[in-house]
């Protein structure tokens, strides 16, 4: 998830539509998954709803999420994105918010009951705030940090530090 | 996955099975997911049959793979394991192998074309070598380490170390 915010930091702007149906426009193609549905709980709800108010003013910026890209579409033709693959509400119920000015992703996430895994600190089902931001930036290297932490932010799951390095386009 | 491997080598000999239908036998309930299917590819297909050779001895074991544990799903009916959540083929292809006396747990994963993340060094469908094992063992403390590479071992994709302890029954 950290890789997931921080590639989102980096790839801001990108378009991310493919074409499914090369008849059809691409917004008709591509559901955006990052939109209350029945299966969100009154936590995950709320917090969406939180966000939606700092976006009025333009500082925070709600991102969309599709189910394929373009890139690996082409080379795979059955490829979904790994959080958009399971049922509405089984797996990954998220949404990301970006703020440029702090250089920050907020994703909003809930786990669906088809995410169990070892006996960990989050429940099953519950919803967590993922906060992922750039720190530093020292030419083409990102020092990014996030945490994971309570919908009232008292509890602190998880926290990870990360360098990432921008591709130099020339050498690629 | 390396949580997952770890978890594998602190709980083995633990039963893994639940109760789905309580009528029935759990053996007839609960079928293994770590053995071939048409979806393998021959990558997979031949470290597996390689795997397998190595059990003949006794020194190596294959470890079954469910799609339900009991601990969860008495709390959340539609529990799954997260990693077999998705359909044959699409997700998460794996079998694990287990080493007692190397205190190591080999396992041999083929991703499937719902994993697309981000543009990443392992290609999307390949099948990689995931080795994890106890290093060093102090008091409570296990030391982990794990690395992810190509089936011909030569390409290193990944590595980590850990530290694990050991929950005190008398304290939880």
């Amino acid at each position: 998830m950290l890789r997931s915010c921080a590639a989102r930091l980096r790839t801001l702007g990108a378009v991310p539509g493919p074409a499914r149906r090369p008849f059809s426009s691409e917004k008709a193609i591509q559901k955006d998954y990052s939109l209350p549905n029945p299966s969100w709980t009154k936590d995950i709800r709320l917090l969406y709803d939180q966000f939606m108010k700092k976006c009025e003013d333009g500082s925070w910026k709600r991102l969309p999420s599709y189910k394929y890209t373009k890139f690996v579409e082409e080379q795979t033709p059955k490829a979904q994105i790994f959080t958009r693959s399971l049922e509405e509400g089984l797996g990954f119920e998220y949404v990301m918010f970006h703020n440029d000015a702090e250089k920050r992703v907020v994703c909003v996430f809930q786990g669906g009951p088809h995410l169990q895994g070892n006996h960990g600190p989050i429940p099953l089902c519950s919803v967590v705030v993922i906060n992922s931001q750039i720190d530093k930036i020292e030419g083409r290297k990102y020092f990014i940090s996030c945490d994971i932490r309570s919908v009232d932010e008292k509890t602190l799951y998880s926290e990870a530090t990360s360098l990432f390095i921008k591709l130099d386009p020339n050498k690629a």
